[in-house]
């Protein structure tokens, strides 16, 4: 067991703080938007393009389609405020170059997945099946039971569990 | 400017999907939590032991402390079902690795950074020069004003950028 830390209250200076983004590069656009949408079910939020220096952005996130302002400065300041959205960087021209982007679970390590909570664990991987999506660990394979990863497009790793599971999959590994 | 594919609206079998979480590997609990707490002001919702698997897990978000339940499962679950919250994964030992973890930003490219929103981005960036906190981008460095980009203990970047403001930024860079 490690020993936690000793942690305080939040320092009020970062009041209305939110977790607002994880970014991540990809090579396709439409295989991306594709993925996150049909497959994740995730609304495409804001598309932006900055031909001056040669990429778009594109923030998707779980939100209702119908709560997008049709004003384009407003959907900015709004889709920027909406937590827990990803941001997928298209730096024009990066599909060109053949090596892949790197999922940061083989050397060299650091970031390790996106995590999407569902209520239905089984149902959610029946369903990824068949769609066709990578699995790269099935719910009831290796140790930790209950508990899925599946890949995106660019190979980056998402983890699919239901949060009502996650204490009986703890005791089962602890 | 880059072609939008046609999106439809989500699968409803999507439906009470959530982007729960992201995964980053640390070299040192102790030095992550209090970044995590005492400067972006994020609360420990939940430590997880592994000791089979040597590991340990700290899954922080923007909750109030007061909503934590006590009861350990309950709070498993609980914690599993909050938006937008980043987990710290400490594999026993890797801090004894000289190498460290790779941010995503230089070569092999992937992950880019995660991204907080703040009511005011000079007033957050000035906090974190006072802390002593890695400004990789003031905000008023580069092409893009008024959004900074520091780095957390293990060199992760975090984009740091008021709602607000996003929506001049993008006329300004467009």
């Amino acid at each position: 067991m490690e020993e936690t830390p000793e942690l305080g209250e939040a320092d009020t200076a970062t009041q209305d703080f939110l977790l607002q983004q994880t970014m991540l590069r990809i090579k396709d656009p439409l295989k991306s938007l594709t993925f996150y949408n049909k497959c994740l079910g995730m609304t495409l939020l804001l598309k932006l393009d900055f031909p001056y220096m040669k990429f778009s952005q594109y923030v998707l996130g779980y939100e209702d389609g119908k709560d997008i302002p049709e004003d384009v400065k407003e959907r900015e300041a709004w889709a920027f405020s909406c937590k827990a959205t990803v941001v997928l960087t298209h730096n024009w021209g990066s599909e060109n170059d053949e090596k892949p982007f790197h999922n940061g679970n083989s050397e060299p390590l650091g970031f390790g997945h996106i995590g999407i909570a569902v209520p239905d664990i089984y149902a959610a991987c029946k369903r990824f099946e068949q769609l066709g999506v990578k699995i790269v660990k099935k719910p009831n394979d290796g140790k930790i039971k209950g508990l899925a990863f599946i890949e995106d497009p660019d190979g980056y790793w998402i983890e699919i569990f239901s949060p009502d599971n996650m204490a009986s999959i703890m005791t089962c590994t602890q």
